[in-house]
């Protein structure tokens, strides 16, 4: 019997299977830090202590992103190890803030199996749920991956396709964000005067700024994600795979689109649900990321009179700013350049 | 009305404008262990708490340079992002010392304004200041940038030029750094045997290592300081510009020189002062950087009998190493290979 | 009289000498995050501060061979700053946990001189020890090193050769795990169900995936390190040298294989000795590393009923997957693809 992980094939999972994942990680401010380099984030409420204290957090909480990365990178080694492809994210909540000194674990219950009519794949939904080492839950989410079969021959089992919410419910976000002093907002500090009531649906916002992405940047990243997918990693096989070269993490460029659009959403401080998300096109190392924003509604929350909640469509494109919002072509088709669809929920302060 | 920061051209500025940038940013030893890995500094009071205890700092400062950092980074978004070049610094004083955990905000004062006679361009002056949330000023410094007109027609305002002093004056010195307990310092562990006395007026030395610099790693500290220009991350539009690849951070060349600088001036411990600085050619990807100083002045500080104060100039190069000092030709013009050219006041053990 | 410290030559070394280094580094939870991102470790212990209390440490540890790497980077610039070859380690022992906030400092004995028969170099052999400020010995080994002779004609001191063990004794393991409560050992998160009883001698473990490394990530684990050797840094002269290109610390591939190792080994969670260890062949950038390991012993240790020992050897290889175990060729030379062979005790969960 081999010791090393092989990895789960799509005959491996079965509708109700609970995973619970290893390596449970304490994140630190030796991670944000790093968080911060990578990416260049510059909101505020997550880069300062004081800020954060100001409005009545207790101290800066671990960005949202990087707490998704991290429950993300958990679920690969038993979820993902064999997939050809990362399908599709959707009822993606933020259940309650992280602090540097939290640690983070991770389960996934499958929810859904359906087998490819090639009989050589087959489609795993997951809901995962990361959580803290007291019990507390501060993510979950539901992603969906085509998985190879181990044996061409195996019977499909019965499909299972879970109903996915097109977006999250305005009234359940928020749970990851104290009640905030709104009237002790610095604006000055934040870097935006532009606050709930000024975003208009519909409005487009180019985030202008590019970044140029190295080998050695994706990989830092997603190794501190302890995320194991070896595409991301291994020159030797992957030079002799279909791109020729290693993949990007695909949440390395949402963490990118994310930090790009401070210029133009600086106020938007919080990540409150990712309601669907998209990796249209593989990233490449050398390549540079622009993003755009497109509001897609406006919400009030329940009981929040210090935040409101915008939905937004961020795409993010490689090589083209987003001058002229690209996206789609005459046929409907996603231009080229689009790496990224994501649609999620930010909390913005009133 | 646009949300994206469009930053700020030559006839948004007015001397006596205060303004006040964002984001605060709370600095930590995951801050610190990055700066370590980016220059591999050795300065041991820097490096260890215990070290630092020893002589009576109550744990180990934030490093000087990376607190310049991420005040300077601070006024890019405010000051330079339409910036032609960055001319040159002066008058800079390091306040008071930082520690892991506090939170560094920037403000600055425009002090000079003067447009250029071809009327695209104009010199804005500005003082900027570092502080942490409690008020206490950490740095302060002058820089000039030269910065694009929006509208070549716009009139000129009434130039003023401020009087910047050639250096600043050593009684000046040492507000950033406790009286230490120099009887306890360990010359075994702070790697150099030579006090403030050995050191000669006029004496070169040589810090003979290289520092090979890669994309990913002056990306990667130009975002640890939230410093936003654009051309340093954005090879899309770089390789279409005047040198057809990014340009790395002035600053990142001053801090590779200063860790360099170790190796000849081990117990130069804290950077007091930036008496001027300019950064002579640009650095790209892949080039050495080598370095040497010259010992301009030493000079006593009144009160205190634990530290003396060497003005050094130190010079970096690329792809030459600094055995045969190198400087100027013999028409008085920097030879190619010179980087750097950086005026400052270190304290030295007595 | 030079400020630069031009390091020792072989007529600078006197068996019984003891060398105290610079420069003390206290390790703090961004080290740690920067270890996490450069090799990808998933070792529960060593990554969640969760975990490790609730066997009973108390919180997570720092990981091994970043205690080695410190230790060893301080020992660079007094013993191997004009060193030809590493030759390799002997009778190394992890003497005490290290914790973030720990100081580390170290401390070298030159046990042995050997002139080669060239006259031109000779063999330096030291026992370096690191400590914490407190006293606490959390480390020692034994490297010898081919050192530079400063001048050919200097005598050859008498020859002694320390006798070194070829493996550390069972008994001596242990003494930086403290007893743990192996009844709580989670195997979930863990990542692995296979304890010590669970390993066979002479079974053979392919750790599967791949690892390719970039410039900037040897560069900024060895300057985390303050390990000053010229050849991983300097391209401008790597560039004109035997191999033209900048040399990968060998240490960087010891913690490569060891995170490559957590495949296979997911409960072998700490690494109590160095047995020994060879780097056969170079690595460069762009190579992409891969590991196997074989279980050589396996050891009770007197007073444990929590853990038992695993003599593990480890071969890392460049460009070669390793499921068939490669290691030597019909007239018993390496093959060309392997670049370390690394024998260590494994403490593995009873």
């Amino acid at each position: 019997m081999t010791k090393t992980n092989p990895g789960n094939f799509f005959e491996d999972f079965a509708v109700g299977q609970v995973i619970r994942h290893a390596t449970p990680r304490t994140v630190t401010v030796g991670d944000t830090a790093l968080y911060s380099a990578l990416y260049g984030s510059r909101f505020a409420v997550q880069s300062s202590d004081a800020f954060a204290q100001s409005i009545d957090y207790p101290r800066a909480p671990v960005d949202d992103l990087l707490v998704f990365h991290v429950v993300f990178g958990k679920t690969v080694p038993d979820i993902s190890l064999n997939a050809v492809a990362n399908l599709g994210y959707a009822g993606g909540r933020f259940l309650a803030p992280v602090y540097p000194g939290d640690t983070l674990s991770a389960v996934s219950e499958v929810i859904g199996l359906k087998e490819n009519s090639n009989r050589k794949t087959g489609v795993v939904y997951v809901r995962s749920t990361g959580y803290k080492s007291d019990g507390t839950e501060v993510l979950d989410y539901v992603r969906w991956v085509m998985v190879n079969k181990r044996n061409e021959a195996s019977p499909a089992p019965d499909p299972v396709v879970p109903v996915l919410p097109d977006a999250i419910d305005p009234d359940a976000l928020g749970d990851a964000c104290p009640l905030i002093d709104n009237g002790s907002w610095d604006a000055d500090l934040s870097g935006s005067r532009h606050r709930f009531a000024d975003y208009a649906i519909g409005e487009c916002i180019d985030h202008v700024d590019g970044m140029t992405v190295e080998e050695a940047e994706h990989q830092l990243a997603t190794r501190l994600y302890q995320n194991t997918a070896k595409v991301h990693f291994n020159q030797f096989t992957e030079g002799q795979g279909r791109f020729g070269r290693r993949l990007i993490y695909g949440g390395h460029v949402i963490s990118l689109a994310r930090a790009l659009s401070f210029n133009g959403l600086g106020n938007a401080f919080h990540v409150a649900a990712i309601n669907g998300g998209r990796h249209v096109a593989p990233l490449f190392a050398g390549d540079t990321v622009f993003a755009w924003s497109q509001v897609l509604e406006a919400a009030e929350i329940e009981g929040r009179y210090d935040v409101g909640a915008l939905r937004l469509r961020t795409i993010a494109t490689k090589n083209r700013p987003c001058s002229d919002f690209p996206l789609i072509d005459g046929e409907g088709r996603y231009l080229p350049e689009v790496i990224l669809d994501f649609d999620y929920w930010a909390l913005v302060v009133k």
